[in-house]
């Protein structure tokens, strides 16, 4: 790529990422708009625009509130995981800020001012090109001025380790701070019970679970609550929701009519049958009425039989102490592993209730076989989508589908069909992925939806760096280049130096582009706006709709980090051979921080709280990245002829050990809580009541007083 | 090796087994040596000659006795430990008697049947040996009756596999009965805490410690001890010791003497100097009242100073409820791995002392120096050893030591030692080796004296199995081969394979020597009771000097386990390629547990008991031989030149997934006690001031009084 249409591509997408821009302060100022620009403070029930927001709004005023914010709002307003990923984003920044502070200045002189003629570039030609001279290719062999290039090596490294020590500190302390917070949480006063052996002589298994855990803690146990197979009662109980809702609907149309001159009101009808297209016309009120007084007694019945015959295997259970549930869930309780495995207990709103009664083998076998799908797709995901292209081709398109022939025969549809086909099966293919590995994590028999997307996140950061980065970089598939390993398992170092500086532009365009159109669309928010205009406009009916139609999704943590993740391993990956790229990635980070700070205050609701358990799996990634850096620099240097090559080769054992003493230090911590942290005193005394009933779930807690005394019973 | 000399080996082996025998028979019999041959029992205070025993005294009485004894009196009398050790046996016996029953019968007919006269044997002749056509060696490359020992190897895997799971239950089930049992055991009541931070404001660690478990444990918090660094004390202590033990020998002997003719009693009288040799003459019994007069206020200045000033990182906490101690011992209590570390404390005799206060850095760095120093002894050891040798020839002994010179001009003493000199270096290294591995592991900072026992038994493990086995099989040091293995690693298993079938008879006479040799040994005590009768004519003057003569060692596991192991090694390897050594492994595993059995009922008495944590251990290491075997299995069928040697290799893998799945299953148990087995009924409530002072070391309780106080003020 020469430096023409280079400059083309970057303004080119900067002008697109100027418009958004302006798109966003145009739009977010309109009131209308609000509920999509800000609801995660109308939701807080805050003003979304505080104080003297309204009055001076000029474009740029969203910068200066996510600059003036402090870590303190983040967790208030978005919880921990979000400050965790603040963290991450600031430490990459900073990182890649200090290594360009000296790389920059000294790196690109050094390769500019290099005097070599003899030298074919990467496209062949003898003449170096403007971009490829500010690169390390263009130095020479076995020359003295690689030196330069062996400190900025030791310099990168030595300020990550500084950034991700500090930052693995500052994460522990975090995540001390929200553990030992006086509030009382009750996932901190519960653990998940899993792999309870059958019961015996005619109890149940509550009655089992309850004496075991009430002989082991005869003073701090309070209550268990046996997980249930509900899939009966939940359809039940759905459609009593639906009805109630259906109703109130009704009703405050019947009312709001009412007070208009119409005196009488108008009572709503709608058809029983199919969409409510066909069958009997009925009026609504007396209809649902009718319906939720059939359902209750129902719904009891369902309720109670589940309660009592439908108890499965795990359970959860409930302490009056912090710390006797942060001791238990880290103590083996059975001597077997395969019975009464003690987990910390998630939060009731992320618990996966299905996974919970999965047996220790099942878990087992599950996660081998979903390890081996993730292997197979990472590697061989090409064949799939090339068998979907060799049957999607026009003619057969032609005979499967033959609604499809007039359109088919237009021409030009035709030729764009034909030419873009397999790009299209790879698209769908590239953005299903991540709710596939999802789906799959989930299959694992994972308890909680954070460690699942944890999980996920792990298996998309494989894919991507497999596929797209050493994908593109040795410029093929990988089949070919793997035959070649395996006959010699060290030149794959040399085969990814080799090719590295060759894709170095493709890459800055890469990253400048997933910046400002990516960052673009993200704060002008244009998809979901127009989504909730639509949806206002042709769906929804109450309050509660257009509740639903803007209510904010949560940061998506799955797709995103391993995306981050992709860019920092690229500008990691060149920062010493094509220097120029620590500027772009920098911006990436620090944009990315920008952005998502005013993102995460006013748009984004998380999902869940993990207290931070997203972080080792970020920081051993940023050290994944760092390693793959300072090997391929290994195989660089050999390929540069340079004498002094060792020099570099502490760098990936020190990696190793820093990686693992971080880990021996700071792990522990972020698998369990320490003793000494939930010993803190709480507010008030919990109300165990209160934390019983967020782990019961809706549909068994439809009946309150029933349900109730059914667990009280079974005491 | 023919077949002559091979039995002529094996016949003067049995002949001396069978004259150590009738001496066993005869000595035991003698009531003077009743404390070497039944000292365990004399210690619990049973008759040594119970019931019938002493009348029908005949050589045979002690199989019978041995035989019928069950679990329970091992357990009763030896402890949980030496159980677990007559489990190993009897697993080890129990898969060689039922791999031999069908092995023997089956692949040495094979062999002696096959017409194969084109084979050269190890020997290189054309024609086989009487010995050799036993072996798979005689089989025809290629043939079907290879197919044989393929169905051998399986038996013989999964025959293991049966065993090894059978006994981990047992063995599980085991610990399980002896750590919720109703009777009081200090250890179990208390927790091991290591790297206190320093403590801040002016607090002692004490007040620290005191503070810190308290507001964890505010209800089962019961009192803290902190170690402290007390040799001053200790050395005061053991000279208040020895002077008091001193002085009731005198007044032993004066009221001895005063019983005899001469009323007036002899009162002894010793120098103070050097020995007792020179200096002042004194009246012992006045000078040791005086002593201890002088010493007593002396000791109890360097208590108090002990207990206030000299407090180290580590701590004793003791805990009222077993169950808050095992759940403490398996919990982080920090938020950082390298401060507060509890553990599970083991029993107050088997404590390593000096090794409690050594922080979590210490104890990591001095793990990896450790584990490269065993690392080089292994690989290494011969230098040493040849560098000794080399400066040990008889021109330097005559330089070194000239008062050798007359006893070197002999002819004979110059060429015996000329020849054996470097054997004599090799055989002081090895007898040497066990000591020096169990220095190396405590050197690890490991907090208990079995633990570093286990670790020394792995050292010793891994030493006898790539010197012994390997060195002895591959024929030659382990470099040369070394060197090809480096060229070519796939041709390890096929190196020794090779040389395999050559070294069978060796090691056929080389387990014979061991058992026939070793067992008779140990059985008639010749050693033990040599000293024993020397030490008591020449030294002991009172009768705790006899006990002390007489009172038995422990088993030793550190170097008995290894070298059961090595044993297993052989006989696993050659099973299928020469059967004929599964009855001689056989019987030294029976034989093995026939004399073990009276040795632990009767001789020794274990030093320290730790719930059968051992196990683990030797599980793993009996599987490591299986999978060496099986390796060495795939690797012989390919040089049969075998067509079908695929078919082994799941068994390798199968072995891998086995010893994953059991210590799955089984081993968290064996690090930490579960839950449900310590919240088992106690037959009292403890006293806890008891279990307390069991941890105290004696030279500060010497004082009760002042000590309690000094304790009692601190809390």
């Amino acid at each position: 790529m020469d430096l023409s249409s280079f400059i083309t591509s970057l303004t080119t997408s900067f002008i697109i990422f100027v418009i958004l821009m302006i798109l966003f302060a145009w739009l977010s100022a309109k009131p209308g708009n609000q509920v999509v620009y800000y609801p995660n403070r109308i939701l807080k029930g805050m003003d979304p625009w505080e104080g003297s927001r309204s009055k001076t709004r000029n474009p740029f005023a969203w910068i200066r509130e996510a600059l003036s914010s402090t870590e303190q709002q983040v967790i208030d307003l978005s919880g921990l995981d979000s400050a965790v990923y603040f963290v991450f984003l600031s430490t990459v920044f900073g990182i890649l800020l200090l290594s360009g502070l000296l790389l920059v200045p000294i790196l690109l002189p050094i390769s500019i001012t290099e005097d070599n003629p003899g030298l074919v570039d990467s496209t062949g030609k003898n003449a170096f090109d403007d971009l490829d001279k500010l690169s390390m290719a263009h130095l020479k062999e076995k020359g003295n001025r690689l030196w330069a290039s062996v400190i900025a090596c030791y310099w990168v490294s030595l300020v990550t380790y500084y950034f991700l020590w500090k930052a693995y500190k500052h994460v522990s302390d975090l995540r001390a701070a929200a553990l030992m917070s006086p509030e009382v949480r009750a996932e901190q006063f519960a653990v998940l019970v899993r792999d309870i052996p059958p019961s015996t002589e005619g109890y149940s298994k509550k009655e089992q679970v309850d004496a075991y855990f009430k002989h082991i803690y005869p003073e701090t146990f309070y209550k268990s609550m046996v997980v249930t197979e509900n899939n009966e009662v939940k359809k039940i109980y759905e459609e009593f929701d639906t009805c109630k809702k259906k109703l109130a609907r009704a009703e405050i149309i019947y009312a709001e009519s009412k007070k208009g001159p119409n005196s009488e009101g108008v009572r709503l009808t709608h058809k029983t049958g199919l969409l409510g297209l066909v069958g009997k016309k009925v009026d609504s009120i007396d209809y649902y009425n009718e319906k939720i007084r059939e359902l209750t007694p129902k719904l009891e019945v369902a309720q109670n039989k589940t309660l009592k015959d439908k108890q499965q295997g795990a359970a959860v259970v409930f302490f009056t102490s912090r710390v006797t549930a942060a001791a238990a869930a880290q103590s083996a309780h059975a001597r077997m592993i395969d019975t009464w495995t003690v987990i910390d207990a998630p939060e009731p709103r992320q618990i996966l209730w299905t996974n919970l009664p999965k047996t220790f083998y099942e878990r087992e076998i599950r996660q081998y076989v979903v390890y081996f799908i993730v292997f197979m797709t990472i590697c061989f995901y090409m064949i799939p989508i090339a068998i979907i292209s060799a049957f999607t081709t026009l003619p057969n398109l032609r005979k499967l589908l033959p609604f499809l022939k007039p359109v088919l025969d237009i021409t030009s549809v035709r030729t764009v069909l034909g030419a873009y086909l397999p790009q299209i099966a790879l698209i769908v293919f590239l953005a299903l992925l991540p709710k596939f590995l999802l789906f799959l994590s989930k299959a694992e028999g994972i308890p909680s939806e954070s460690h699942a997307e944890r999980a996920t996140s792990g298996k998309y950061f494989y894919f991507s760096v497999f596929n797209v980065f050493i994908g593109v970089t040795i410029g093929g598939t990988l089949f070919d280049s793997a035959k070649a390993i395996q006959k010699n398992p060290d030149s794959i170092t040399e085969m990814l130096a080799t090719s590295l500086p060759g894709s170095a532009t493709f890459f800055l365009t890469f990253v400048a582009l997933k910046f400002f159109v990516g960052y673009g669309l993200e704060l002008s928010r244009i998809v979901p706006l127009i989504i909730f205009h639509l949806k206002r406009k042709y769906l929804c009916k109450t309050e509660g709709d257009v509740k639903e139609a803007w209510y904010p999704s949560d940061l998506g943590y799955a797709t995103k980090i391993p995306n981050d993740m992709l860019i920092l391993t690229i500008t990691l990956s060149y920062c010493v051979i094509a220097p120029l790229i620590i500027p772009f990635g920098a911006v990436y980070f620090g944009l990315g921080w920008l952005v998502f700070r005013n993102q995460v205050l006013n748009v984004y609701v998380p999902k869940y709280e993990s207290y931070g358990k997203m972080w080792p799996h970020m920081h051993v990634r940023i050290l994944a990245s760092l390693l793959l850096f300072q090997v391929t620099m290994v195989g660089y240097f050999g390929v540069k002829k340079f004498l002094f090559t060792p020099v570099i080769i502490p760098l990936p054992i020190l990696t190793l050990i820093f990686g693992f003493v971080c880990s021996k230090k700071f792990y522990r911590f972020f698998q369990s809580t320490a003793l000494e942290v939930a010993s803190h005193e709480l507010k008030e005394t919990p109300n165990m009541e209160i934390v019983y009933k967020s782990f019961l779930p809706p549909c068994l807690d439809a009946h309150k007083s029933d349900g109730e005394q059914q667990f009280e019973e079974d005491v």
